[in-house]
C-alpha cells in the first residue's frame, strides 16, 4: 500500500465537478457532482440519528441494490426537517443529476450538509448542478472536496494504491466534518472511489469494517448529525479479477480502504471546530469491544478531559471520573491511566482495565474557546 | 410554606463552624463542621460513579443506620483515588470531629471536594477541624456555606418553614457545585437540616424523592463527580408528632424539602462554571419518566444546544439532532419543539412527543468561553 495524490479522482474512470450557486453566503463552491464513467456499484452507510434528512432518506432507498453511479452534494443547507418539500427537493437534485449524466434517477446518491430546518433554495441548487455538470473533469478533485465543506477550514483528501491480482488498484476520497461529529457516522460526509472490481456485498462489508475503526471511532462534540453519509463507488477499471470472497485480495482491499478512511477521519478530528490537538483514547483489557468503545467514548466526550487536553495537562482525575460514570464493576485500584504527549499537537490517553482482552481506540480533539465562538451563532 | 433566612442553621438545635487551614491556596475557609445539639437522624445519597472517593465510602457505611449527628467537610482536595492513605485520612477526619463533639466516630459523615488524586494534607485538615470546632455557633451558617466552595463564585443557601401538626417546622441548607455536575448526584455537596420529628425511613424516602427532581435533574457539563453527597439531618426539636407514615404531614415535609432542594439545585446550575443563562428543558408526552429524563438530558448536555443558548438563539435543528440521537421511534413529524426566552438570563426548551403521558424537566446552563478558561488549567 502506498500513499498517492489525486483524492477522489485518483482511481481510474471517475470525473467530478463543482460550482458556487449561492447557497453558501461566502460565494465558495457549494454544489458538487462525481460519477463513474463506467458502470459502477456503490456501498454506503448513513447516520444512526432517528431524524434523517430528506437526502439521507432518498439515498438509503437508492443504495439498497448498490446500483449508484453518481453522487450529488450541496453544502450550506442540510435539507433536514424540511417536510414534504424537502423530500421533493432531494428528488429533484437526483433527477437533474441523472438527466445531465443520462443515467436512471435511482442511480444517484444525494447528500446535503449545513443548517437544519431551513428550506433548500432549490432554484439555486438546480443552477449549481447544471454548472457542476459543465465543469466535470478528471482534474477537479480539489474543487469537489471544497464543495462539500461548511465550517471546515481545509479540504480533506486521501488516496492509496495497492496491488491486487497483479493489478494496480486505487482507493481515494475526500471528507468533510468539523462539528456535530460523533459515534455512528462520525464524519458528516465521506466519499470514496475505487477502480477495483469487487462484488457489491463485499464492498458493503469492507466499507462497514473500515468505517468501524475510522469514521465510527471519532468524536468532536458527541453530537450525531442528521445527514451523515459515507459512500464508496467502485467501477472495476483496474482490471483485477473481481473480488468475490474474503481472500487475500479482499484483505488487501480492506486494509487499503481502512487506511484511506482513517486518514480522512483523523483529518476530520484535527479539523474539528476550534481543535488544536488530536487526542487518542485507547482502552485495553475491556470485557468486549462494545465496552471498550463505550469507555473510550465516555473519556473522549468529557468536556473536562477535553479542556484539560487543551491545556496540555494529563488530569487523570478527570479521566478516572469519566471512566467511572459507566457503572462498571471497577474501583480505583483496578485500572491504570497513562497519559503521554508525543507531539506538540498530540495527546495520548491509555486506560488499562482488567476485565478482559478487548481494546478500542477513539479519536477526539481538545475543547477550546474557538469551539464556543464558532457555535454561539449570533444570527 | 414560606421562604426564610438562616440557611443550614435556620432550623432549631444546630450549630456550625468553619476555618481556613490552608488546603485552599487562596486562604479562604476550607474546613467546616455542623452538628445537631440534640440526638438526630440523617439520610444521605451519594455519587453513582464507580470511583467513589474515600470520604464517600466511609459515609455510605456510617449512614446505613441513619445514626449520624455531625458532618465534617473540607474543600480544595477531594481525597479521591488516594488509596489506603486516603481511607485513613477520611477516618481521621471522622475521629477528630467525634472526639471534639463527644460522639461516636461512626456518627460522623465526611465529605471532601476539590482536586482528585492528590494526597489530602491531613495535618492541615486536623488543625482546621479543631479551629472549626472552636468557632461552632448558631450564627455561622454563611461561614459553613463558604467552607464547602471550590470554583463556586457565590455561596448557595436556602431555607423554608412550614406547619406540621400545628408546629412550625424548618428545613434549611446549603450546597456547592459548579463543574463536574451531572445526573445521579448532580450537586457535588448539598447539606440540609430540619427540626422536624420524622422516622428515619421516611426521611430517607423524602430525600430521594426530593433529590429526583432537583439535585438529580441538573447538569452543568454532563460529568458525574466521584464525591457527590447530599445529606439531611433531622432532630425533632420542632416538637411535631413524629411523622411515621405517608400522610398529610409527610406530604408537607416532602414538598418543603423539595422546594429547598430545588432552590439549591438551581443555584448550582446558575453558578455553573462560566454560566450566564438558566436553561430549562421540559419533555412532554414521553413513554415513561426514564425516557423523558434521558431525552431531556440528551438535549441539556449537547454542547451545540448549550452554545446556542449562550448566543440566545433557539436553534431547534440542534435540539432535534439531540433528541434523535437516542434511537427512539420518532420522525421529524412526530414531535414539536418550542423555545422561549422569558427573561434575559433564562431559556426554556419544551419538547412535545406523542409516545405517552410522562414528563421530565432538566435544568442546565449555557456553555461559554469562561467554562473553557476555568477548566483548561495551565498548572
Amino acid at each position: 500500500m502506498k500513499k498517492i495524490d489525486g483524492g477522489i479522482l485518483a482511481a481510474k474512470g471517475f470525473k467530478a465537478g463543482a460550482a458556487a450557486c449561492g447557497v453558501k453566503a461566502n460565494g465558495m463552491f457549494d454544489v458538487g457532482i462525481f460519477y463513474s464513467t463506467a458502470p459502477a456499484i456503490t456501498a454506503a452507510i448513513f447516520t444512526q440519528n432517528s431524524i434523517k434528512a430528506a437526502p439521507v432518506q432518498l439515498s438509503i432507498k437508492n443504495c439498497q441494490n448498490h446500483k449508484v453511479q453518481a453522487i450529488v452534494v450541496n453544502s450550506g443547507n442540510a435539507n433536514c426537517m424540511t417536510g414534504e418539500k424537502g423530500k421533493a427537493h432531494a428528488a429533484q437534485m437526483a433527477r437533474d443529476t441523472a438527466r445531465f449524466l443520462d443515467i436512471n434517477k435511482d442511480e444517484v446518491l444525494v447528500a446535503s450538509t449545513g443548517i437544519i430546518g431551513k428550506p433548500l433554495p432549490i432554484d439555486k441548487v438546480q443552477v449549481g448542478i447544471q454548472e457542476a455538470f459543465k465543469n466535470l473533469s478528471e482534474s477537479t478533485a480539489a474543487d469537489f472536496a471544497k464543495a462539500i465543506m461548511t465550517t471546515d477550514t481545509v479540504p480533506k483528501t486521501a488516496a492509496y494504491e495497492c496491488q491486487i491480482g497483479g493489478q494496480r488498484v486505487v482507493i481515494g476520497g475526500c471528507a468533510k466534518g468539523s462539528g456535530m461529529i460523533q459515534p455512528n457516522m462520525a464524519t458528516m460526509l465521506g466519499f470514496l472511489t475505487s477502480d477495483a472490481a469487487i462484488a457489491p456485498e463485499l464492498l458493503d462489508k469492507a466499507l462497514k469494517e473500515a468505517a468501524r475503526t475510522s469514521f465510527n471511532s471519532i468524536t468532536v462534540d458527541g453530537c450525531t448529525s442528521t445527514n451523515d453519509t459515507v459512500a464508496i463507488m467502485a467501477n472495476g477499471q483496474a482490471g483485477n479479477a473481481t473480488i468475490t470472497e474474503k481472500n487475500e485480495d479482499y484483505k488487501t482491499f480492506l486494509e487499503t480502504l481502512r487506511q484511506a478512511c482513517l486518514d480522512l477521519a483523523l483529518m476530520v478530528v484535527r479539523g474539528g471546530e476550534g481543535a488544536n490537538i488530536l487526542v487518542t483514547v485507547r482502552v485495553n483489557g475491556a470485557a468486549d469491544y462494545a465496552q471498550a468503545k463505550s469507555i473510550a467514548y465516555a473519556v473522549a466526550n468529557s468536556p473536562l478531559v477535553k479542556t484539560a487536553a487543551h491545556g496540555k495537562t494529563g488530569n487523570w482525575g478527570r479521566i478516572a471520573q469519566a471512566v467511572g460514570t459507566l457503572g462498571l464493576a471497577i474501583t480505583e485500584d483496578s485500572f491504570g491511566i497513562d497519559v503521554t504527549n508525543p507531539a506538540d499537537d498530540e495527546f495520548n490517553i491509555t486506560i488499562s482495565l482488567k476485565l478482559g482482552d478487548s481494546t478500542a481506540t477513539i479519536y477526539t480533539c481538545d475543547l477550546s474557546k474557538e469551539y464556543v465562538d464558532i457555535n454561539v451563532e449570533y444570527n
